[in-house]
C-alpha cells in the first residue's frame, strides 16, 4: 500500500506545480524517481499533459519510461512527438522492447516507428516480429555479448567496455564460433575472478542450456527460473545462437502465464490487458463464452432432478439437502483440480505420476468424505431433527445423506485429478479442466447418487 | 515434456550403470549436468544410493546440488555424511541458503549445522534466523559487495576481484558510509563502462530503492520485478545495509505466493511443500476446514429450499431450474472475485479504485445477465416447452427465470468484486473471498431472489 501512497502524493505535488506552471520543479520530481515509477504519475494524467510531462525527461529517462507505458499512452505519445523526438527514443530501447511495442500499435504507427531507426535495427525488429506470439523468439532480444574461442580475459573485457553499452546484459558472455554456433557460456563473475592472461577457453562452461526460437516462451522462463541464470540463449532451427531471454522478461512471462492460468481456471478466456483498461464488452466476451456453456450443462443436471421428481415429492426434506450435496461435491473436485493444475504448471507432476496421484486423491477422498460425513451425521441429527423438530428426518434419510457425501467425495477428487492431467496427455491446456467444468460434472453425479443411495435404502420412496 | 523425458533417460542410464558398479561413468554423467538436474535425478533413487552419488561429485556441484534437493534428502544425507563432508558443503554455500536449509531440520541436525560452520557465518545465520518467517530479512543474504565513498574503478574491481567470490551476485554493488548507511548503488556495468580513474560517486545512484527487514518479502519480490533489478538492498530499522535479495530468490518468492493465492482461491489452506511430497494427513489438513465450513453453510441455502417447500410443490418443475440458476450466479460471483484478486496481488487496483471497480463489474454484470438470459429464454421456449412438450412450463415461468438470472449476475458481480477489495481494507487476505465462499453468499441470494420474482409474477403461486 505504501508505494500507491507514494505515487498518489507525487502525483499530487506535480498536479500543483503544473498548475502554477513551474515546470523546472517537475522536471527535478521526475529525475528523482525511477522511470517505472515516472510512468505510473504519467498514466494519471491527460494525453497532452502526458506529453508535456514526457518532454521534461532526459534522454535516457524518456525512453526507459516509454517502456513502462500502456500501449493508449505510448500511441498518443508517438502522435504527439517531432520524428527527431521518436529517433531519439527509439534508439535507446532494446530491440525487444521496441518489438513489444510495435506489436500493440495500429499499422501506420509502425511504419513511422521502423521508418525512424536505421536499417540494421530495423532488419532485427522485423526478424523478431516473425516469430509466433508466445515463443521463445519473439521474447528474445538479438543484443547480447558476443566473444571468440582463444579471447583473454582482457580481450574479453575490451570487447565488452566497446560493445556493451547498448546490451540489455553484459554478465552473460557466449562464446561463438565462425559459424554462429554456441561452443560456450562464461560470465563477467567469472572473469573478474580470472587474471588477463587467462584464455576464456579454459573456464568457459560447455554444457550450455538453451531454447530454440519456437519453444513456448513458458519453458524459457522455466528454466531461466529453475536453474538461476540471469539470461538464457535462443538458438535457431540450425543451432545457430540468434539471441537471448533476460530474468526480466522470464519474470513478466511468468505473472502473465499464472494470470492466464488464473483465468482458465475460473471460467474466463485469458485477457491481455490489465483490469482497468479492459473495456466492459472485452470483460464480457472473456466471461460469457464459459458461462453460457456452464449455464446449459447445469441444466442436465435440472433434468436430472426432474426426472426424480416424483419421489422428491413423496419426501420433499431430501431437496433440502440437495444444495449442500451439490457444492460440496463441487468444492471438493475444484481443490483437487486446481492442486494438479498448479504443480503440473510448476513441472511437479507429469503424466507417468498419474497412478500415484490418483492414488493419493482416493485417500485424501476417503478421509475428506468420512470426516465431514461424520460432522453431517451429528448435525443432522442434533440440529436437524431434534433442534429443529423435524420429524420427516428419520436415521436411514441420515444414513443416506452421508453416505452420498462419502461416495461423491472420493468420485470429486478422482475426477479432479484425473482430468487435468489426462487433458494436457491429450494436448488440451490443462487449466481449462478446473472448478466450474469439474464442478458441473460432480454435481451430475452426486444427484445421482444421491438419487441412488436413497432410492436404494430409504424405505419411503420404494 | 521434454525435460521430464530426458530426466528419465539420464536416471535410466545412472541405474544401469549403478547395476554394473560403474562409478566412474556416473561421475561423468554428473560432471557434465547443472546441479539442477542433479538434484531432480538424485531424487529418484533411494537413500543410501542419493549419498553415494552425492560422494561422487565435485566439491562445487555437491554444495548448489544440496541447495536444490527437497529437505527430506538434506536431512537423510546430513545424516550420512561425516563432519568434514558436511563443512565442504557448508563453506560452499550462500548463507541465505544454508538458512533455508536450516528452517527445514530439526533442532538436533541444527546443531550439527552450526557446530560445523565458522563463528563468522554462524553469528550470520543465526541472525537470520530470527526475522520472522516471510519477511525480506528471512529470505536476504548477508554476501554483498561494498564499495566505499571515494573509490576509484579500479579499486572497485580490485575490491570485487579480492572478495567477490563468496558473494551472491556481485554485478550490483552498494556504496555505504562509515555508519553502514546506503548512500550509493552502481553496478559492474557501469563500472566496465567508465574509466578506471573516473571514481565511483561520480556516476552511482543515489535515489536508492529498498526495502526494510520487515517488509513481506512479497513487496520486495514485487519492487525487484517492477524495476527490474538484480537485487534489492535491504536496511534495518537504522536504515544500515544489512543484506541484499537476488532476483532468483524473488522468482521462487513469486511462485510461492502465486501457489498460494491459487490455494486460497479455491477453498484450500496454503500447504509449503510440493504435490507429491505432501501427505494425505497434510493434504486433509489444508483441504477440510473450508469443505467443513462451505457445507455448514450451504445448509441454509437449503433451509431456503425447505421454507418454500410448499409452493414448489405446487409447481415442481421450478426445482428443475434450480442448479442452474445456483452455478451460473456462483460461476459469475467467482469470476470477478478472481479477475479482482489477481489484479490486487499484482498492484493493478487498490481501494481508491473501488467505486471504478464496482461500476464496471455492475455494466458486465448486466450485459452478462441479459445475453444469458436471452439464450436461456429462447431454449427454455424452444427446447424444454415444444421440444420436450413440458406443458407446465408457460411464458410467466420463463420470464421468472430469465429475470432472476439478470438480477443475480450483476448481483455475484457485485459481491465478487466488493468483498476481495473490501477484506483488503480492513486487513485481510483477498484471495479467500473468493470463488467458493462467494459461491455460497450468490447461492442463497440466487435462491431468494427466484422465490421472491417467482412468488411475485407467476399465477400459480399466489
Amino acid at each position: 500500500m505504501e508505494m500507491t501512497e507514494l505515487r498518489d502524493e507525487l502525483t499530487e505535488t506535480i498536479k500543483a506545480h503544473y498548475d502554477k506552471r513551474e515546470l523546472k520543479e517537475i522536471k527535478t520530481v521526475f529525475s528523482e524517481l525511477n522511470p517505472a515509477d515516472i510512468a505510473e504519475i504519467l498514466e494519471e494524467f491527460p494525453d497532452n499533459q502526458k506529453l508535456l510531462f514526457f518532454r521534461l525527461l532526459t534522454k535516457e529517462d524518456a525512453a526507459d519510461t516509454f517502456v513502462e507505458l500502456d500501449p493508449d499512452t505510448q500511441e498518443a505519445l508517438i502522435h504527439g512527438i517531432t520524428d527527431t523526438e521518436l529517433r531519439e527514443v527509439l534508439d535507446e530501447l532494446y530491440i525487444d522492447d521496441a518489438v513489444d511495442i510495435i506489436e500493440e500499435m495500429p499499422a501506420t504507427l509502425v511504419k513511422r516507428i521502423l521508418k525512424n531507426t536505421d536499417s540494421e535495427t530495423r532488419k532485427s525488429i522485423n526478424a523478431l516480429l516473425k516469430y509466433p506470439d508466445d515463443s521463445a523468439g519473439s521474447l528474445m532480444t538479438p543484443e547480447f555479448v558476443d566473444l571468440k574461442k582463444g579471447m583473454t580475459v582482457e580481450d574479453a573485457f575490451k570487447r565488452i567496455r566497446r560493445t556493451g553499452v547498448d546490451k540489455e546484459t553484459i554478465y552473460t558472455c557466449y562464446i561463438t564460433d565462425d559459424s554462429r554456433h554456441l561452443i560456450g557460456v562464461t560470465t563477467v563473475k567469472e572473469l573478474l575472478l580470472h587474471d588477463y592472461e587467462d584464455t576464456i577457453d579454459e573456464f568457459m562452461e560447455t554444457n550450455i542450456i538453451y531454447v530454440n526460437t519456437l519453444d513456448d516462451q513458458e519453458i524459457a522462463a522455466q528454466q531461466l527460473s529453475k536453474y538461476d541464470f540471469l539470461a538464457l540463449p535462443v538458438v535457431d532451427m540450425e543451432e545457430r545462437l540468434v539471441g537471448i531471454i533476460t530474468v526480466d522478461d522470464a519474470i513478466d512471462v511468468i505473472q502473465e502465464e499464472n494470470t492466464e492460468d488464473i483465468q482458465k481456471m475460473n471460467a474466463m478466456l485469458p485477457t491481455e490487458k490489465t483490469y482497468l483498461k479492459t473495456s466492459v464488452f472485452e470483460t464480457w466476451k472473456s466471461r460469457f463464452p464459459w458461462l453460457l456453456l456452464l449455464m446449459v450443462s447445469a441444466t442436465f443436471t435440472g433434468s436430472i432432478i426432474t426426472g426424480f421428481e416424483s419421489k422428491l415429492a413423496a419426501l420433499t426434506i431430501l431437496t433440502a439437502f440437495i444444495p449442500m450435496l451439490m457444492d460440496t461435491g463441487g468444492n471438493s473436485g475444484g481443490q483437487a483440480s486446481v492442486t494438479i493444475i498448479r504443480a503440473m504448471s510448476l513441472g511437479e507432476i507429469a503424466f507417468r505420476d498419474y497412478f500415484r496421484v490418483v492414488w493419493k486423491e482416493l485417500r485424501v477422498g476417503f478421509v475428506c468424505g468420512l470426516s465431514l460425513a461424520a460432522v453431517n451425521f451429528v448435525k443432522i441429527w442434533l440440529v436437524d431433527r431434534t433442534l429443529f423438530k423435524n420429524d420427516e428426518i428419520t436415521l436411514i434419510i441420515d444414513v443416506a445423506i452421508c453416505l452420498t457425501l462419502i461416495v461423491e467425495i472420493v468420485f470429486a477428487k478422482f475426477i479432479g485429478c484425473s482430468l487435468p492431467i489426462l487433458a494436457k496427455k491429450i494436448g488440451f491446456d490443462p487449466a481449462v479442466m478446473s472448478s466450474p467444468f469439474i464442478t458441473t460434472i460432480v454435481d451430475a453425479v452426486s444427484l445421482l447418487v444421491f438419487f441412488g443411495i436413497s432410492t436404494a435404502i430409504i424405505p419411503q420412496l420404494h
